[in-house]
C-alpha cells in the first residue's frame, strides 16, 4: 500500500505539527467567495504545489449562474459615541458579514441594530454571517459586546469594494497512467474558520505533495474552489474534464475532535462510497456513514442529475452539528494536529483502495490449489490458520473476474490492505493475473 | 393537495359526525350476500352519490363460482315453552344465522342446542355467525341467554326464504382525465355490525361525494358488493374493466379506535403500496404495514394470481384480532366520528398522492439553480433552511425522470405534500417540466 | 413426504442406536488420507450401501495437486528409559501425527521434545494432529503425560510406511428418474474422532440406505473421501459429472449436542441454501445460517470458482469452536443416538424438500375457486380456519409458474410439508397443474 507505507515512514505527530501549522498560515486570511484573500490563500498553496490559477471575469455566464462582483476589504469598525472603535475588522475579520456592501455612515443604536448579529447562546463567539448574493452590510460580534453598547451615535464604515473583477480558483492536477481522474476539491472560500475549511485545504495540499512524483494509476485533480459559485463555474468550464472523474472527495471539517462522517455520493453505491466505508470501518472507531441529502458542501454540485458524479464528502463532525460551526470558536485550537494527520491517514488510505481495487482471475480454478507447495499455507494440520493465509484463500475464491478486491475485502470482513498484499503475491506466484 | 385542502375547509368533528350518522342509519338493516337487505342499503347510498345498482340472476356462472340463491328474512325467533320469544330477531339481527333456511318446528332444548351459537368469553354479547354454501339453520345468542334456558318444548321460526333471485350491487364511477381507474371497494353484506363493515362503507360513501365534480387525473370506482361472490361476480363482469385499474383499497374496519393497518397488495411493491404507507407514517402514530396474506376481504380475489392488482386493505383494528369482531359489541358506541374522520382524511391524502405522483424532469440539472434570484432560497448564509427550500433541493436533484414525487418523498424523509408543492412551484418557474 | 414418513415408521431412538454403533464400529480404525484404515473403512460402510471403489495411484496429477505417497502404520510407541511403552499407539491411534514418517531411534527427552504435541488447557486430552503434505514425525499426547516424563534416553519408532501406492475413495449412486444429482460428501480420513467425522459417514451411509430402491426424481451420489485431496481427486476425474449436481450437502459434526448450523454455498442464494434454512427453520431450535467462508470442508473445492456448485456444509457445532474439536474427547460419548437420529431425520426433510420443490400453475387463477364445493374449505364462515386450508390458499394465490412450493412456504410461514400436501391435494382435484 504505497501510500500509507510512505505516511507511516514520518512520525504522525510532526505530519500533524505541519499540517497545523499550515492551516495557522492561512487562518488570518480574511477569505471571502472572490477577492485578494482568496488569492493570498492560493499563494500560499502554490508554495508547497504546482498550482494553476485561474481567474474568470465577473458577469460570466456559468449554467444558471452569474459570476458575481469581486468583494475586497480594506478595514470596518464600528465607533462608540466615544469615538473608539467598539467592533474591529482588524482584531478579527469574522466581525463584518461577508460581502457586505461598503457603507460609511453614523447613525444611532436603533437604527444599527438590524445590522448587528449576534449569539446569545454563546454570549463570547462571534458568529459568521455572508450575504453573496443579495447586497447587505452588516457586522458580526459577541453578544457580550453587543450588551454593553449604549444608546447614541454610532460611526459605521465598511471599507470595502463590490466591483467588477474575478473569481478566482486554484486548480493541482498530478499526472497517473491513466487519463482517468480523482477530484479533490475543497471550498476555499470561509475567512478565519479552522475546521470549515483550513483543515480541508491543509490536508488536501498535503495529500498532493505527497503523490506528486509517484507511479499512480489515476491521475488526480485538487481543486481549491469558492463554495457553491465556484464549484458551478469549475463544472461549466470543464465539462469535458468531468467525463473523466472516476472518483472524487470533498474534504471539510476534518481537524476536529469528532468521529469520522462521510456522506455517500447521489449514487450511494459507488466504488467511492464502497471505499470509503471500508477504510473507515477498518481504521477508526464508530464511524458514521450518511446518506446523500441537499444540505452540505459542493457535493452538492458535482452530484446534481445533470452529473451524478460518484463524488461523497468526508468530514469528522457534520456542518451545522457543532456549536462551534460558522463562529469565531471554529479556531486554530478546535482543530489538532493528531486530528489533522488521522484525516491524511484516512485518506491516503482511501486513495489506496481507489489505486489498487481492481478484478482478477484466478488462474488454478478448479479446487484450491495447493497453496503448501509453495510456501503460501501453513505446514501443518491442526495450527491455527492467520489473516495473511485467510486472505490469499478469499482472493483465490472470489477471483472470478466479478468480484473487485474491495467486494472480496468486504465479504471477508478483512481489510483491503490484507487482500491486496494477497493478491500481489498471488500475482508473483501465477496464481491471479 | 386539493382533496385534503378541501376536506380541511370543515370542522372535521362535523365530518366525523356526519360518517357517524350514516353508518347509524344503514346499521339496523338486515343486510345478507344477497336479498332485499342490501338493496334496501344501496338504496341509502345512492341518496348521496349517483349508484348503479346490478343484478345478477341465482345459477349465472362467474369464474369457479355460481350466483347463489336469494335469502330474505321477516322474522325469526324462539319461543319458550311459556309461549314466550326467548330470542327475538327483530330485537336483533344478529339472532339468526346468516342465510338460516327457514324452519318452523317444535323441539326439545336438546334438539334445539346444536343450532345455538354464543361466545362463553363474552357472555353478554351475540356472536355473527353464516352458512351461505352449505343449507343450514341456527341462531346465535348471548351466552347468559343460553345458560337460562330450561328444559321443554321450543318452537323455532325462521320465516325466511332462500330462492332464485338475484344478486345485487352497486357502483358508482366518477369521471377522471384518464381512463385509468382507482378502485374502491367494500364489502356491503354483513348485518348489524358497525366497524365491520359500515365504517368503510360510511367512508368509501364521503369519499366519492367529495370526488364528484373535481378534476381528476384518475377515474375511480366505487363498489359496494357482497363479500367474496361478490367480488368475483364483478371481477368475471369485467374483465376489461380489470385493465384500467391502475390502484386499489379494500375499506373496512376504519371506525375503530385501533391504530392504522395496511395490508399491501399481492405485489407488495405497487404504487398504492409505497403510497399507503407514505401516508401512514407521515399522519398517524405507529401504522403498522402488513404483507400480503390469504385472509381478509376481497384483496383475496382483487389479487388472485389471475388479477394480481395492485390493491391493498386499509383498516385501523384488523379483522379477527379485536374481541368484538363479527359480534353484537361491534356496535355504533364502537366506531367513533372522530376516528370515521381521521380515516377519511388519511383516505384523501392517499388519493392525493395518487393523483399528484408523477415524474418530472429539472430543466437546469447542471449544477444547482440559483434559487436566491428567483426568491425561492433563504437570502442569507447562516440562517437555517425550511422544509420548503429542502423540499426544493430534493425535488431539483432527483428530477431525473427515474424518481417519481413520492421516491422523493420517501428519499428525502420529507411528507409528499411538500415535495408535491416543490414541485408544482418550480414548474411555474420553468425548473421542472 | 416420502423419506420423512418412511422414517417416522421406526422408533427414532432405535434409528439413533443403529446409527450410533455403527459409529463404533469405525471408531477404532486408523484411518488417514490414505492407506488400509481408509479401505477397512470403505468395507464396513460396503457392507450396508452398494460402494464402488476406487483407487487412485500416488503421483496422479489432481488439477493443482498430486496424489500423495501412500501411508499405513502398524504400530508405534515411545519407551521411556525404563523400556515400558510411555505413549502407545495400540491404545489410541491419536498418539501418532497422522502421515507421520517412519522413525526407529533412541534420543533424549530434549530432542524428542519438539516431536511432542499436547493440550495443555486440556490436561487430559490427546491432541489430532497431522502432517500430510510436509514430511514431519511427531506423537500427540495429554498433557499430564508428558508432565512426568523424566530426563533419560527415549526409544521412539514409528512402525509406518510412506510409500507409492493409492488414494482410496467409495462411491454410491442411487438412480432416480432424472440425470440431475444430488451429491451427498463426508470426509472419511480422520482417525478416532467420532463427530468429525463418523457422525457424517454413518448418517450418510443411513440416508443412502433409505433412498435405495425408492421412486426418487433426482440421482443421489454419496462420496466417502479424504479430505481436500479426495475431493480434488474426485472434482478432476469427474468433470462430467459436474454437469448433473443441482444440489449437494457436505455432512460432518453432527452427532454432538450443539444446535444445527449450515455453512451456505458460495452462491449463497441456491436452492439447497433456501430448503436447509427452511427445515432448520421449521423442524430445530435456534438454528444458525452461515455464509460461505474458507475454512471448513470439502465445500471450499466444490464452491471454488471453476465449479462454484450449490453445495454447502451441514454441522451441528461447528469445527473449531468446541473444545472437543480434534482431541481424542470428540470419542463415542461425544454423540449421542438421539441427536444423529435428529440429524438423519433433518437430512430427509431436506432431501423431501429437494424431491418435491417444483413449480405448478394454478388452473382456476381468476378469484379464488370455491374450495367449499369440493369440501377443501371450512364449511361455516365464523369458524377458525387451519394450517391445511391456510396453505391451500396460498398454494392457490402464489401458483403462477414463478414461486416454488419452496418459496410458497418461505412467504406462508408454513412449513414445506404443508405446502407439498396441500399441492397434491389441489392436483388430485385438478385445479393445479
Amino acid at each position: 500500500m504505497r501510500l500509507l507505507k510512505a505516511l507511516e515512514q514520518t512520525d504522525p505527530m510532526e505530519i500533524g505539527r505541519e499540517l497545523h501549522r499550515f492551516a495557522a498560515e492561512l487562518y488570518p486570511i480574511c477569505r471571502s467567495i472572490t477577492g485578494d484573500g482568496f488569492r493570498q490563500t492560493l499563494a500560499l498553496i502554490q508554495h508547497r504545489i504546482p498550482l494553476q490559477i485561474i481567474e474568470v471575469p465577473t458577469g460570466t455566464s456559468v449554467f444558471d449562474w452569474t459570476v458575481p462582483k469581486e468583494w475586497n476589504i480594506r478595514d470596518a469598525y464600528i465607533k462608540g459615541p466615544d469615538g473608539k472603535r467598539v467592533v474591529d475588522f482588524r482584531q478579527c475579520n469574522l466581525h463584518v458579514m461577508n460581502y457586505s456592501t461598503p457603507v460609511h455612515a453614523t447613525m444611532p443604536l436603533s437604527e444599527l441594530r438590524p445590522h448587528l448579529f449576534t449569539l446569545p447562546e454563546h454570549p463570547d463567539w462571534i458568529p459568521y454571517r455572508t450575504s453573496y448574493y443579495q447586497e447587505n452590510w452588516g457586522f458580526c460580534l459577541s453578544h457580550n459586546q453587543m450588551l454593553v453598547l449604549e444608546d447614541g451615535n454610532y460611526e459605521v464604515c465598511i471599507d470595502a469594494s463590490l466591483q467588477d473583477g474575478h473569481l478566482t480558483y486554484g486548480e493541482c492536477y498530478v499526472h497517473g497512467r491513466s487519463p482517468d481522474e480523482v477530484l479533490i476539491s475543497c471550498h476555499t472560500c470561509h475567512p478565519s474558520l479552522a475546521n470549515d475549511n483550513l483543515s480541508g485545504l491543509s490536508v488536501a495540499t498535503f495529500l498532493a505533495q505527497m503523490l506528486a512524483g509517484r507511479d499512480l494509476h489515476y491521475s488526480y485533480r485538487f481543486l481549491f474552489i469558492p463554495g457553491t459559485i465556484g464549484a458551478i463555474t469549475w463544472l461549466s468550464r470543464n465539462c469535458e474534464t468531468v467525463a473523466h472523474i472516476r472518483h472524487g472527495l470533498v474534504l471539510t471539517c476534518i481537524g476536529d475532535a469528532g468521529g469520522f462522517h462521510y456522506k455517500k455520493s447521489r449514487r450511494g453505491n459507488a466504488e467511492i462510497d464502497q471505499a470509503v466505508a471500508h477504510i473507515l470501518r477498518h481504521s477508526s472507531e464508530a464511524p458514521e456513514i450518511l446518506d446523500f441529502s441537499l444540505y452540505g458542501y459542493d457535493e452538492r454540485q458535482y452530484c446534481s442529475p445533470g452529473f451524478n458524479l460518484p463524488i461523497g464528502c468526508l468530514m469528522r463532525s457534520v456542518w451545522g452539528t457543532f456549536p462551534e460551526y460558522h463562529t469565531s470558536a471554529d479556531n486554530l485550537d478546535f482543530i489538532r494536529p493528531s486530528q489533522l494527520a488521522e484525516s491524511l491517514h484516512v485518506c491516503a488510505a482511501i486513495l489506496d483502495v481507489l489505486e489498487h481495487n481492481r478484478r482478477y482471475r484466478n488462474q488454478s480454478p478448479y479446487g484450491e490449489p495447493q497453496l503448501g507447495r509453495r510456501n503460501l499455507y501453513r505446514s501443518m494440520g491442526g495450527e491455527a490458520v492467520g489473516v495473511d493465509i485467510s486472505a490469499r484463500l478469499w482472493v483465490l475464491n472470489l477471483s472470478d473476474g466479478e468480484h473487485s478486491l474491495l467486494d472480496i475485502a468486504e465479504r471477508s470482513g478483512l481489510p483491503f490492505s490484507a487482500i491486496s498484499d494477497a493478491a500481489e503475491l498471488l500475482c508473483q506466484h501465477g496464481l491471479l493475473v
